[in-house]
């Protein structure tokens, strides 16, 4: 049998002067890139050169819409309404569409980053703005969710292509939340141990909880980072393991 | 004989919880209007409003994009290159036009806003940058420029409609120029004045300056403002010259 | 017997071209200004001519930090840590501190704005390191907290001279805490009510709570609004109260 | 004969998760750091971070203000008012003052950053005003400012130490003025030659222009670069020069 995944990664994040460490080479591996908007990272002409770098590299195009919130870099939880979700979110998908247009060329999805991404995961108020905010700008985008999110869940309701996301580098609890990050085992630093958990969830739709369950899950698209050093090496590594297993990576 | 002329103002100004003294009621005078986009002034949410608020008032609607700078109300020139003109202008046009995209909606025109509008009037290769800004995106877009300026020529160069602008409460140089701000008789403050020179732009394609020559100018729309306490007063008395003097307010 | 108060108002929170319409003639009642440092409200022309303003009036000034959430006004909580929280109140200080400086005059006392306030009020964390900010830049300051909260507590704890705020127009719930703007009886609109209601936390040092218990609280100073349409009114209402009541308005 | 000159170099550009590659082991070089302060670079947290490193390596401290121009990097001219210089200045000489108070330290100069700098060496109204900002925060500040320019004639009329600052990089006109970087031998690439102009303006008071022109120039304290690849080579290389030459580096 033969399976098929999305491999997504953020980029776009400098700003200004201030270059992140991106590794322009992973566009190489993933199969669509979810572009910063000028809130909580990217500047207008870094947003033009990565559409044209991602265009060259024949990669999908997300918009990453986050958080006003430059200095946190969009990570920090605000108590935003739900209407400013939905403003900021149509602001943000607009800006970015506006330099695909003068590439001629297409948006794939829509990818909240950050904070703005853990908070619709959790609350349905905000997680059914958002949707609707893709939606009202176009049905044909692709919102990629936390799996089983009620972000997910609100894309699925108002009738969105819907891309239930996972992580190959963070565990699982058995209701399917990911482990918080202020618990010692949130992330699995072991490479064979990210990959396996990946292509389990890929191959079997379930992941295995760090209570030790096995917890049904969909995985329609994998995040891999595309800064850090190891992160060309892991998107190799990723790719060349899941050839073996006869996983194709494929946009949505 | 009749003549026909556009009638715009700025909107959409406000910002979080500043509200500029814009008075609504402007919208059922002007034929078009011109909605800041985030970066001297408006944001998401006062720019969604703005958008349904013109739809209401059967207003044409154009982006009008500034400097980054929401001190200084984008007022202050700053020397941006014209890469950064390109892209700053790509984003807020993209901005805009995802608002009205979610209410069906078409973007009329783009008029760069206060220093930005300045510098273009005067740059070559700003002028350039930002004409293949407006055209990238759409070559059904019409650039709103001062009337006779570099960006007015830049727009007809790259085949866009281009419509030119002046100013009813401005007075002239006999280069066709504005009179700085700096000079005393920059501005005319008499109604009757201010109504009879754009009359005569608007029926004989000239303008007096203060050096008293007749100088030929094109005026294919005029702006107004939307603020101060008189500028309902004014609006209404202008559309009543114009009926008077068959002139008929419409799009361009 | 003779009570004393201090009456303290919120200043300074233009921004740029945008002007809140604060009545400045509420200088002739209150003995105590907050003035917005730049973050959640002010720039540097206005917090300059803020301080001016009051000066001339013979009020004492104190810092009004907030989040950096200009769109927000700084009302929208964020999830910061403590040391952030300290050196965003440390910088804010520093800042008006500058223009008291420029003055020879002198800051009295500082007081969180906004969402930061009301964050400081229930976490411990955050109300210690919003402490320890102000008893680093000088052991002089006065902390102005909501009364009994966290933030008084944390104060006291560091030996500062602390000032248990009140409200004139919010009603308490039994455990010493404001009314959630969420209820419908969180605002007292009756001027008597709020009047009477002050009167007796001045004098009694307790308040009503809308459970109808008597409520034990310290009223050191109590803060009135300096905008919209009544403000003056129940400036010179509240004052003229007070005159009556033997509790004359000084500063802490 | 033994010279003496001050060594700075700028610090604290780094802003939220964005740093800069400056490189810390420069501080044991240098006599000065010039710290940013918010508006071109640097936040609040980075801010308290670099005072506490200049302090650990026993290096003077001076406030870095820029324009409010974070995309830009405080580098693109704004057409700002002297009153909007001064008011800047005060704000952020003040922020950065805040932390060296809570760690019992003083500030030793200000030096404006990047296009302020550049605007204030031409500009006489601009070079006033923010003089007399240094002033009015304190008289014991000294003023870092091109040598020979406006700046530092404003800052020596009003009565401050002024420094008259040199570039070890950058090639000068017979006027005394830097080669504009428009031009294509404005930088001095070699690390001889630049060593050796730098010794001849310390210890000759005079420059070898491009013209090759001999120009009397004052040079109190020398810029040199804390980023980049060859930043600690060159500093480790100018000081080991300046011992042979009988120069001895120490803040003003």
């Amino acid at each position: 049998m033969v399976y098929q995944v999305d491999l997504n990664c953020d980029m776009g994040e400098s700003f200004g002067r201030y270059k992140l460490s991106e590794q322009k080479e992973i566009l190489a591996y993933v199969s669509s890139a979810n572009i910063a908007c000028g809130f909580h990272a990217g500047d207008p002409t870094v947003m033009r050169e990565t559409v044209q770098l991602a265009l060259e590299n024949g990669v999908k195009i997300g918009a990453h819409p986050g958080l006003p919130d430059l200095i946190g870099f969009g990570r920090r939880e605000m108590a935003i309404t739900a209407q400013q979700a939905y403003d900021m979110v149509v602001y943000q998908i607009g800006a970015l569409h506006a330099f695909l247009t003068t590439y001629n060329a297409q948006m794939q999805h829509v990818k909240p980053h950050g904070a703005l991404y853990n908070m619709a995961a959790k609350d349905k108020e905000l997680a059914a703005a958002i949707a609707q905010a893709v939606n009202d700008f176009s049905t044909n985008l692709v919102l990629y969710a936390l799996s089983g999110s009620e972000l997910a869940k609100a894309g699925e309701k108002i009738g969105l292509t819907t891309a239930h996301e996972v992580f190959a580098d963070r565990t699982y609890q058995s209701d399917g939340s990911l482990t918080s990050r202020n618990e010692n085992n949130a992330l699995i630093t072991n490479r064979e141990q990210a990959v396996s958990q990946v292509i389990r969830m890929v191959t079997e739709s379930k992941v295995i909880s760090t209570q030790n369950n096995a917890v049904p899950l969909k995985a329609d698209t994998i995040c891999i980072h595309g800064d850090g050093k190891h992160a060309l090496e892991f998107a190799a590594y990723i790719t060349d393991a899941f050839q073996k297993h006869n996983i194709r990576i494929s946009p949505v």
